[in-house]
């Protein structure tokens, strides 16, 4: 157990943007709205899967919506007020803890502003060691958690609660049309699970992982060493592709940013190109014809010269940037939860690849 | 109070459908629904609003979406078992009875199924005395309820709560996307209210009204005789036109359906042509550059040789209808009633007529 200071949690956002290749928010906006919530209410304990009570529901809380619009409208705390009012009025067992839901620079730290307002520790987990686009793709569900009661607010005080749903599909699919009549996008609690579920299948040290890039980046930024080399220790990344940004093709629609990326090799990857998809995350890297690293395998974008991890909404034209893969959590490979994100999920007609086997 | 038997829901459904304004869904599939009801569960009694207790709250029940969708998606009582226990998990108040929340063949006999599941009275009342397709067109929200808690359910067992909204247009619009979400159309119940505030804002005595219509044109049509003459004494119908259905654009979308009915003159008429804009019920009508009667009035369609009332989804060519022309409730010419629905409500650049001052 301890206590997140205001460093680990800079860190925790640098180091969540890199883990939420591309989605998951922009980290400045979740670092300062984590800073405002620990100085008015108070530091925020983070907690290991092993001391989450056997009793009791552990309830994250995330942004969804296309990250494109969620960089327009910042949360405030009160959104997550009405989520939580709305979810315990719903689910009548005390809520013991949070955590996120997912890795990212605003859906890692946005669990800390409710852990802070409302005195609740922080869960060292999240339901994807990542971050992914759709509400079932996540380790949680994969073990059967069903990701209702789902509760969404936002700052207009609307407050939409999916109460029963067929599966977590469907659930996806009520949740999106609300977050489009919602304006596109909207605070989510939801995927409440007890202790020894989470102790199976939630991404165990995820918080903890992410604090460790995030200072590891910022440290190799300092002392002006290479980005990937520092956090490849932590993490298992490695370097992809080196390239200039040519060119972003990008749609906001349904609830989604969708869309690809192209770059035009640079060092030693001069003379060829590549692109990458996707869809609020980056799903598949190509490059001469052979896909590089695809989900469920983290692919993330950092900006050359300074490592700073890149988000799908940062992308512009002239970045220059490297491509970076990490293996995504083992709970992936198991069988009932690579259905739900292998590359078939997001309408690729291929086989999953192991980041190792690939190239 | 009294009973509803066979014949008098039967007869409900009808005269429903001629004050549903093109709306409300299908009064075969309405009748048939509440009729199967009743024999399994027994009779359903009808209150008036005076007997309705000032404790407790009485909860509408309805069918939301296009009518287009509705007509493909006949409820099952399921639905409203899970609409009315998601709404009593909400609302910790005893729900006393039920009504429609509008006039039409399936929203003014669903309550019927719900109130003989649940063995509710019915009360003898209604919250618009006609159909019109938003959430927020009820003159129980011109009198200041809110439309939430609002409960949608589909058939696939999906719930959805609006628990809490910025104002009545917010839940239109939210309830709208979870509609689209659930497919097209869902069970919808909101808009509870107490005793003593439906007294001075629902609309009384529209089941009766309905029954009694219903009952008029039955007769008429036995008897051969005028079908707009035979109503006319109970709710003031006047013919507007007569004339053949020669075109009909419709387009089903974002949870409505939108149009317009083209019809070319018949008998007095014969030379003349007229048009019926709907958006799920008919909202204007339209003749040689005149207004001859638009919303908050009714316009309903009639064939011509049967009186039998049509729905927007029963409109073709080569029909033969009378157009009529139906006062609406006065509760409706309040000004904090009026604006909701008044045709510039519906993006129509004139200000509002009243049926008897037009042409």
């Amino acid at each position: 157990m301890r206590t997140l200071d205001e460093q680990a949690i800079r860190d925790l956002a640098l180091g969540a943007t890199l883990l939420g290749t591309g989605g998951g928010g922009d980290p400045r906006v979740g670092t300062l709205m984590a800073l405002a919530a620990v100085r008015e209410h108070g530091p925020v304990t983070v907690i290991p899967p092993e001391d989450v009570p056997d009793e009791g529901v552990v309830v994250p809380v995330a942004m969804i919506g296309a990250p494109t619009v969620i960089l327009e409208r910042i949360p405030g705390g009160h959104e997550l007020d009405l989520v939580m009012e709305g979810f315990e009025r719903l689910v009548r067992q005390p809520v013991v803890a949070t955590m996120p839901i997912e890795a990212g620079g605003i859906n890692s730290t946005i669990p800390i502003v409710l852990a802070a307002r409302r005195g609740l520790p922080l869960v060292d987990a999240d339901g994807m060691g990542r971050a992914f686009p759709e509400v079932q793709m996540v380790t949680l569900g994969a073990g059967g958690a069903q990701a209702w009661p789902l509760v969404l607010a936002d700052e207009s005080r609307n407050v939409v609660a999916l109460t029963d749903a067929a599966d977590n599909a469907s659930a996806e699919r009520l949740a999106r049309s609300v977050v489009v009549g919602m304006g596109g996008s909207a605070v989510v609690a939801h995927y409440a699970v007890d202790g020894p579920f989470l102790r199976e299948w939630a991404v165990p040290r995820s918080v903890s992982l992410a604090v460790g890039i995030g200072r590891a980046l910022r440290d190799a930024r300092t002392e002006g060493r290479d980005a990937i080399a520092a956090i490849a220790p932590l993490c298992g990344a490695r370097r992809l592709f080196t390239g200039k940004v040519v060119d972003v093709k990008r749609t906001t629609a349904a609830g989604f940013v969708r869309g690809r990326l192209s770059l035009s090799g640079l060092d030693q990857d001069g003379g060829s190109s590549a692109e990458v998809d996707f869809q609020n995350e980056n799903l598949i890297v190509r490059s001469g014809g052979e896909v590089l690293a695809a989900v469920p395998d983290l692919i993330s974008l950092v900006e050359a010269d300074s490592g700073q991890p890149l988000t799908t909404e940062g992308m512009r034209y002239g970045l220059r940037v490297h491509v970076v893969g990490i293996p995504s959590s083992p709970l992936w490979w198991r069988p009932e939860a690579l259905r739900l994100v292998e590359p078939r999920a997001f309408g690729y007609d291929m086989d999953p690849i192991r980041l190792e086997d690939a190239q």
